[in-house]
């Protein structure tokens, strides 16, 4: 096992992977910007090494700094959490040629998933479910019109190295196709340096559903069913949850099935997430997986009873599974609010500064995951989530009531936050229902916030400043 | 079901109590005493009215004020917590006449398990095993002697009307007697206005081992297993766990029964708890059952994933149970530390005061319980209590290192606390081990303080001020 691993991240992801350290007695190194100077996982690693300004590109995207930070240290591996550097091949090459473990899959099966177009070949190759689209790169808008008139409108464009929505349009009919594959091809050029783009055959209705999996490097791999998260705004998810209320057992089975596929399908190791849509008889369709530990990865560590950075880190020190998928049980509900320092009536525009007074939720079957405390500052540097509050239940409608009174009991002053937002979406019948897809808060959003600005905007309860 | 619940209690138990009528749809009204001002249950209840001064007898203790209030607040039941009124019998009769549910036994169950001659007498003859004894209270020294010789020494001489390990007086020989005859007798008159005594068998090294029930008012019960709370300072519970560590499978059906038996002799209603002395054979005694919800219900619910104030809320309200005793999992393994404004190197001195800075620790299968925030002061007049810390585990071991990660990164300024009394114990390979008995504290608490020291007292971690 490892003795010391330097954690290259911040916030409550680096706490989250230092916790998990200290229980299983192997000693940290956190790494600090000076923007964050004093920040929690500064205090609860056994070292802590300021490694540049506040920009994440001087800081936790330096990689020559965090190798020579790591070797100073004598870190045998560093945990990239998600985010930052945790999807860049060139930092697991760099981390090889140093010695030190990266934390995460192998050089090849990182770099496959991470181009769409090659992702989506080598999954179908093993039976993954892919939508119909163009098998590679479109080049020009010839061979655009030609693919969507096969597998027939509505047709989605998308950046080959795209992701978080940049670079993606769609065409609804023929006549906004040539629009669309221009405007792909320019955002993916801006975002990503590289125009290229493919075409999907677009899905109506989806949800958003994605499996968690386990491999270790013996070729063993698991699955610990999925999470719904189809509350998304601008494809930022808001709000996730484990299990979908729109998979059954069966499907749960034969979903898991094909994550599993699509990991074994490149070789590969550690945790990881297979994203698919799933359309409303219960297609799926592979999207693309995140080789990475998830934001939401909470969800499923409630209703499986699994640490998954401690399997993470198990895997990576080249142990075997624990567990065979059958067993793997899951039982109850859970739900996990991101809390975003962002203003919902403002735009959902971001509100850093400082936190006055920060009181989180407690009690039976809450779980609160975050990096800041009262008097914290939340610089203007990074992503915006300031804490994830994670609750389990019986069944959803327990879940949903007891997020309702974990989000009423938080107190969050002098930034404004999501939670307000949020508690507007819980009450919504169509939530509680489970009627909606990917389009919910772009559809139904401004519906919410008129909602919440008729009670007295963030300010009608306890919980914003 | 109701529809307001006045929760005549104040600190974490209050708003342990809230959080669940809040899931539950349920209105609640909080009481609170003048020194209690701001505290955390009176701002989460609906309603939070002041019911007098400071100490206990002029507020919390208070069955007209309390009674008052509730009318005036339209509260159709009231959760009287744990101390104060909630196992007074006057008080039960009290909310009866004023057809106000008490959320708790009948009177005649409370009245028969509040004597322990006539709860002893009574399961006795349901089949529960008890300690060989006098059954029945022990007049004059000469009778003493007779019961003594009958039994055999070691035993115990114990107030009928005792509690919290007043009036209690062991003799090893026959020459000790007449001392621990007298002594516990003053003590009992003095304590309790009665000075009846009784006499039992002095079991050697037992565990204290008690099984929580639920009954409902269709005579239906069911247990959920066992904890474990032989870390004990001066009788009262310092760390408790779920499973006992020397409980086994088989015994634990058997110590069920045995606790399900007790509360059947009384036609028990809502939660209790049959506390059980056990013997390094695995030979389980009748002590004495709680009737009420305790302090360590929550180690019981992480592991079996069921809300035992719901529960007794459900039942309280006349509904069936909703588990078969076949329903009820348990899996994993949960401790509870009770963290206490208590100076460990100061005889455990309590320390009220102003909290000046306090951050739970949170993460997965961390759960805190409290009732104080930054900035909130620690009044005088009650018990020392200001949080509980909850981990659950894979296993014990795994549950240990938790609960040493979560104890590291709280941080409570301004008051001293028994925290690092309770990470010196984690460290003990027999704590680790599970080699003791209700006697250890007692036995070796000089020893950790002593190791404490060592590390420079109680301000060795960040922990304590």
């Amino acid at each position: 096992m490892f003795k010391k691993i330097l954690v290259a991240n911040r916030g409550e992801i680096a706490v989250r992977v230092i916790r998990t350290c200290m229980e299983l007695g192997i000693k940290t190194v956190a790494v600090y910007s000076k923007a964050d100077k004093g920040a929690l996982h500064t205090q609860l690693a056994d070292e802590s090494i300021c490694i540049g300004s506040g920009p994440g590109q001087d800081s936790y995207l330096n990689m020559e700094r965090l190798i020579t930070v790591a070797k100073e240290t004598k870190a045998d591996a560093i945990h990239p959490g998600y985010g930052f550097l945790s999807e860049n091949v060139e930092f697991v090459r760099v981390c090889a040629d140093n010695e030190i473990t990266f934390i995460g899959p192998s050089v090849d099966a990182m770099s496959k998933m991470g181009a769409k177009d090659i992702a989506l070949e080598t999954v179908k190759s093993n039976g993954v479910p892919t939508v119909s689209g163009s098998n590679g790169i479109v080049p020009t808008k010839d061979d655009a019109e030609q693919v969507a008139k096969e597998i027939g409108f509505p047709v989605m464009v998308k950046a080959v190295a795209g992701g978080g929505g940049k670079g993606m349009r769609l065409a609804q009919e023929e006549n906004e196709l040539e629009r669309a594959f221009e405007q792909a091809r320019s955002e993916a050029e801006k975002s990503f340096g590289n125009p290229d783009v493919f075409i999907e055959k677009y899905i109506r209705n989806p949800r958003h559903v994605e499996v968690q999996v386990l491999a270790d490097q013996h070729g063993n791999v698991v699955h610990f069913g999925e999470r719904d998260c189809s509350i998304q705004r601008r494809h930022q998810k808001l709000v996730e949850e484990a299990p979908s209320p729109v998979v059954s057992k069966e499907l749960r089975k034969k979903i898991g099935e094909s994550a599993v596929g699509a990991a074994k399908s490149v070789h590969y190791e550690g945790v990881g997430t297979v994203e698919f849509l799933m359309d409303q008889d219960g297609e799926f369709y592979f999207m693309e997986m995140n080789t990475r530990i998830q934001v939401e990865h909470p969800v499923t560590e409630m209703i499986t009873n699994v640490d998954l950075v401690k399997q993470q880190i198990r895997v990576a020190a080249g142990e075997e599974l624990e567990y065979d998928q059958e067993d793997i049980e899951m039982s109850g509900w859970a739900i996990e609010c991101r809390v975003n320092a962002e203003d919902p009536v403002n735009a959902f525009r971001p509100t850093p500064g400082t936190i006055q007074s920060f009181m989180v939720p407690g009690g039976y079957h809450v779980r609160v995951d975050t990096g800041v405390f009262s008097g914290a500052v939340i610089p203007p540097y990074y992503d915006s989530m300031v804490a994830k509050v994670i609750v389990k239940g019986a069944s959803r409608e327990e879940a949903i009531m007891r997020m309702k009174r974990a989000l009423q009991e938080t107190t969050i002053e002098g930034v404004a936050t999501t939670i307000p937002f949020q508690l507007q979406l819980f009450d919504d019948p169509r939530f509680q229902n489970s009627d909606y897809d990917i389009h919910f808060i772009e559809e139904h959003g401004e519906e919410l916030i008129k909602a919440l600005e008729e009670k007295g905007g963030s300010n009608w309860m306890r919980n914003s400043s």
